[in-house]
């Protein structure tokens, strides 16, 4: 069976051109950015986490999208036109969960403060707390947040969390809100991480009223800066309800020069880096090889959306 | 039933004093380190991690220590003397193994570079690799190495380790090597942990021919620094045999200002603080109460040495 012509767009996070050139009996092109129009022509597939209407081709019947949101494409003009569109959901599961807890076991170990004393060549025992026996908050219990409520209740960690259909729940938590409670899951919780995407209904979702019902708690982001405001942050950091924030995710990005998140000695972040992966292509590629299986009429379609 | 007298030597971690003051129902006694032998004439109890002679007064007929290790009570002498003793063990497996993966995933994640980053204000992303599907070296397998295996196969990693005598284990790893076979270890593992006390038999196990025996892997410590030399991990640093080193221990502490350590971009640290825990006196006394009970012919004593 020949290939199809399968366009791998140019912009791509690390490791998935690889993955996708080192599949040899693939006909797989990864242009130049100026090229990629011209690459399109006559391609069946397009592999990309972005989108302009001018990649719609005539020849395209699939797009196999690298990001978990599709917010990006023209879903219902692709339906229309009979293209294909398939998420990227679970290839960011095992990164952004090791992610959180990454930032979180340096809030309840005390590694940030004693990077910042490193840095100064400073020798000064922090104590530090246990996870095991403690609550977990999830904010958003879907592919990730489940990922991350498992691995919590595996280390002995009771969770809870918030979930957009509630009902429709069936994993390892004991008790799921709806987003509009999501305060409930502050109350309770003495670890908060929230891996929300950035869409109307999350803007702003943890208010300062949710910080303020906790105790001296953790609070960490690994989905996206906009849940949160980032004085909202600093006032529960000064007040004590919040003990320490692990941060990813900003807003804007990069975090400006000027935010005082940087020095704080209570504060541990990253570059926006939870869902990099050496193993992030290789999990995208079979995704998209049961499609291509799917479209080619060999078991059932992966994170299929239109 | 009346209570012995108890006397809690007044140098000892945080939360154990508290931890038994609670206990309303107990002859509590924490004098100052004036007044501490005075305190023990007529104690039968004695709850204390530093030993001296003097304190095995008439009266004495148990030592609960406050540590794992007993190597600084004079063992045969307590045993003729009718004088039991029972080790701590137990009470840090929880803490320590959450404290190795605080320093593992800060490498793994690349919080410890962000965090230099930070305190310079750059946003900087830097590539995270994923523990899930890798394999962890431990180095002695006992109460706290297999706390850290637990841990390490619930978040789907492979185990090995090394063990006094691996014929009585009965643990989670896959493969056990005795201490002469500790670079068996180094040569399969992605990532390897020290929890070794330092005993002669310890003290540099870790030799720069095991470092050299990874490529580019991870190296955490949180049992003693006298298992490894600080030459042998700079150098295995600069020449990529390690990707990081997590160190929570040093030879001497406090670690050196002139220590190149401190400021060395993949080196992650903390303060000697792996066995920190609020919790750590509660855990103590419930060892210290199934003790007392078996004193008194109920029940079975909990790590008796003598």
């Amino acid at each position: 069976m020949t290939s199809p012509r399968i366009v791998v767009h140019p912009r791509h996070p690390r490791s998935v051109g690889e993955a996708f050139l080192a599949e040899e009996d693939l006909d797989v092109v990864i242009p130049d950015a100026d090229d990629l129009i011209e690459a399109l022509v006559g391609a069946e597939i397009l592999v990309s986490f972005l989108w302009e209407d001018r990649y719609l081709t005539d020849s395209l019947r699939w797009i196999q999208s690298v990001s978990v949101g599709v917010d990006q494409f023209p879903v219902a003009d692709l339906e229309a036109s009979g293209v294909a569109l398939t998420s990227a959901r679970g290839c960011h599961g095992p990164q952004v969960s090791e992610h959180a807890f990454a930032l979180l076991l340096a809030l309840t170990r005390g590694v940030g403060r004693s990077m910042r004393n490193a840095e100064a060549h400073i020798w000064k025992p922090i104590p530090g707390t246990e996870l095991g026996g403690s609550t977990l908050g999830v904010l958003g219990l879907g592919t990730i947040g489940e990922e991350i409520a498992r691995k919590a209740v595996a280390w002995g960690m009771t969770v809870v969390g918030t979930k957009s259909r509630p009902d429709e729940y069936d994993g390892v938590a004991s008790a799921v809100f709806a987003p509009d409670a999501t305060i409930e899951v502050f109350r309770v919780s003495d670890a908060v991480i929230s891996v929300l995407p950035d869409t109307p209904a999350t803007r702003g979702i943890v208010t300062d009223e949710c910080l303020g019902a906790m105790d001296g708690g953790w609070f960490v982001n690994v989905g996206r800066g906009t849940a949160v405001s980032e004085q909202d942050l600093l006032d529960a950091l000064a007040s004590g309800a919040l003990a320490g924030a692990g941060l990813d995710v900003f807003d804007p990005e990069p975090l400006p020069a000027t935010s005082p998140l940087w020095s704080h000695p209570r504060v541990v972040m990253t570059s926006h880096t939870a869902g990099l992966s050496p193993h992030y292509g290789s999990r995208l590629v079979a995704i998209f090889r049961a499609n291509l299986a799917a479209s080619n009429g060999h078991g059932e379609w992966v994170n299929r959306i239109v």
